[in-house]
C-alpha cells in the first residue's frame, strides 16, 4: 500500500471560517485522513497536512485548491511569509511504501488540472521541476504575488508549466511538486531586532553559502515582538535540526543575542527526534526499532 | 484493548542456545508479540521485551521463568550486573489502554504462581511492593544471589512474598512487580578507571542523594576497556535522560574525564525522544501528535 502525504499551504491564517471551508473540501474526499491544520496569524497562512493513497490525495489536493481560489483574494492578502497564490504551494511527499516517482506522477496530474480547470498558472518545483531554475520555490516565488503579476505576461522565465501565462485575478499562481519530507522549523530570538534575524538567516541558509538543505528567512513576530529565523529543513538527512540550531546559537552570540526557543510547525518524522537525541546524548547504535511505538505500529501493519 | 508490556531479565547473556530456549517458551504463547531480545555479554544477562493482553502476558512470563529455572544455574553464574535469580526480575508495564492497577493484578498472579509451581521465592517490588523496604529492587537484591542465600532462611526481612523461604537450588529468587516504563541508559566514559564511574554513579543516583528516579552503578566494560555508568531511569517523567546525561558530563569534568558516548538498552517510549529534543532545541508547544508516525498509528488504531 502506497501512502502519500500532501502538505498544501494556503494564504489564510486568520479567518477561521475560510480555513474550515478549505479543509472541508479536502476531507470530503473519501479515504483522506487529515493529520494537521496549522494556521499562523503572523504569516497569514495555513499549513494543512493529509494522507491517503495516490488517487485520493490527488483529488483532495485539487479540491482544496479549487475552494481556496474562491475564498482568498491575493489582491488584498498581507502576511509575513512570502506568497504568490491563494493555494501557494502543493507538495506531495512519499510515505510508507511510496516513491518519489509516485509523487512526481501525482504532481504532474494535479498541476495540469489546476492550470486547465481553474485557470491558475502552475509552476512545477523541487523534484518535479523541469529546469534547475525551478527547483527552488523561493526562485519561482521571487517578487511574490505582486512581482509575478508585473512580469508573468512579458518575461518568458515566468511562463508557467501549466495554465495561462497570466495570474488568476484573485488566486494568483501555485507551485506544485514532489519533495522529501520537510520540517518547518523556526528559531526565535531574545530580541526584537529583525535585522539580526535576517543576518542569521543569511548566514545559515544554503542559498547564501550556509548549510545545505536549509532555507531560511528573518522575520518579525508581531504577536510576541520577537525576531525569528523561519526555516524549511528540506532534507533533514543532509542537515539536521540540531545542526542548524547550534549554528544559529553561535551566530546569535556574535550579535550578543540569545536564542529564546524554537518551534516545529506541523508534523515531523520520528527520525528527526532520533537524530536529535543521537546528537545531543552521543547515542551509539540506536535504531528506530528501539522506539516502542514504532515497533508496535510495525507489528500492527504486518 | 489493554496492552501490557513485560520486560523480564534473565541471568544469561552469553550462551545463545539458552537465550533462544527461554525466548521460545515465551513466544509459544499465542498472542504474544516479541519486541526485543537484548543480551549483554559483560552483564551476562538478557533483557526480553514482549507485549500482549493481560492474560497472555501473564502466561508467557510464567513460562519464561519456568524455562530459565531449568537452564540457568546461579551457583556458577558470574556477570557485571547484580543478580539474584535465573529469572532475576519480571516487571509488568502498562501500555496502550492499560493502567498500573492492571499490572499490579498480573504481578500478584504471576508471582504467586512462580512461588507455588516452581518453588522459587518471589519478592513483590516497585508498585507491587507490600512494604516501602521492597519498593526498590536494589534493596531486595542486596548481597545478590550469594548474600540472599546466606540470609533468607534466618533473616525475617528476607522472607519472600510468595514461595518457600529458601533459595531455589539453581534458580535463586525472583522479583515480580508493576512499574512505569523504564529506560535502561548507559553512559560510557573516555576512561578505563572504574572508580570514576562508581563515583559518578553515586553522585547522580537517587539512593545516595542524587537525582530522583535514577538508579545507577559504575562498572567496567571489559570489551571496550571503558568505565560505564549503567542506569535505570525508572520514571523519565521525573528525571529525563538529558538531565542525567548533563549531570554526568559535569561530574566527569570534575574528574578530568570526558563522556565518550551513551546507549539505550532495549526499547524506549517515543516521549523520551520528544523530551530530549524539547530540552536541547528549546522547543515550545511541541505535541506528540506532531510526530508523523504516532499520528498515523493513532489513525490505524482508531
Amino acid at each position: 500500500m502506497k501512502i502519500i502525504q500532501c502538505v498544501p499551504n494556503f494564504s489564510e491564517g486568520r479567518r477561521q471560517a475560510v480555513i474550515d471551508q478549505i479543509v472541508q473540501a479536502i476531507v470530503e474526499v473519501e479515504g483522506i485522513t487529515l493529520l494537521d491544520v496549522k494556521p499562523d496569524r503572523d504569516h497569514n497562512r495555513v499549513v494543512v497536512t493529509f494522507v491517503g493513497d495516490p488517487e485520493t490525495v490527488a483529488e483532495a489536493a485539487f479540491r482544496g485548491a479549487a475552494q481556496a481560489s474562491k475564498l482568498i483574494d491575493m489582491e488584498t492578502h498581507r502576511g509575513e511569509h512570502p506568497r504568490m497564490g491563494a493555494t501557494d504551494v502543493v507538495p506531495f511527499v512519499p510515505l510508507v511504501g511510496a516513491t518519489m516517482e509516485d509523487c512526481q506522477a501525482i504532481a504532474l496530474k494535479v498541476g495540469e488540472r489546476i492550470g486547465r480547470e481553474l485557470a491558475i498558472p502552475v509552476y512545477l518545483y523541487e523534484r518535479s521541476a523541469r529546469t534547475p531554475a525551478r527547483r527552488n520555490l523561493a526562485d519561482i516565488r521571487r517578487g511574490e504575488y505582486e512581482g509575478i503579476k508585473a512580469e508573468i505576461e512579458t518575461n518568458p522565465t515566468r511562463t508557467p508549466d501549466f495554465g495561462p501565462s497570466r495570474l488568476h485575478s484573485t488566486a494568483g499562481a501555485t507551485a506544485v511538486g514532489a519533495r522529501p519530507p520537510l520540517v518547518a522549523f523556526n528559531v526565535n530570538l531574545d530580541s526584537s531586532d529583525v535585522k539580526i534575524a535576517k543576518a542569521i538567516a543569511k548566514a545559515v541558509r544554503e542559498s547564501s553559502g550556509g548549510l545545505p538543505a536549509v532555507k531560511g528567512l528573518g522575520m518579525m513576530l508581531e504577536a510576541t515582538n520577537q525576531a525569528q529565523i523561519s526555516m524549511n529543513m528540506v532534507d533533514f538527512n543532509v542537515t539536521g535540526l540540531h545542526t542548524v540550531f547550534e549554528a544559529i546559537k553561535l551566530e546569535a552570540a556574535k550579535h550578543n543575542v540569545q536564542v529564546a526557543n524554537s518551534e516545529v510547525i506541523g508534523l515531523l518524522p520520528a527520525q528527526v527526534l532520533i537524530d536529535t537525541a543521537t546528537h545531543y546524548l552521543a547515542l551509539k547504535d540506536f535504531s528506530p526499532a528501539q522506539v516502542l511505538e514504532l515497533k508496535l505500529s510495525a507489528r500492527h501493519a504486518g
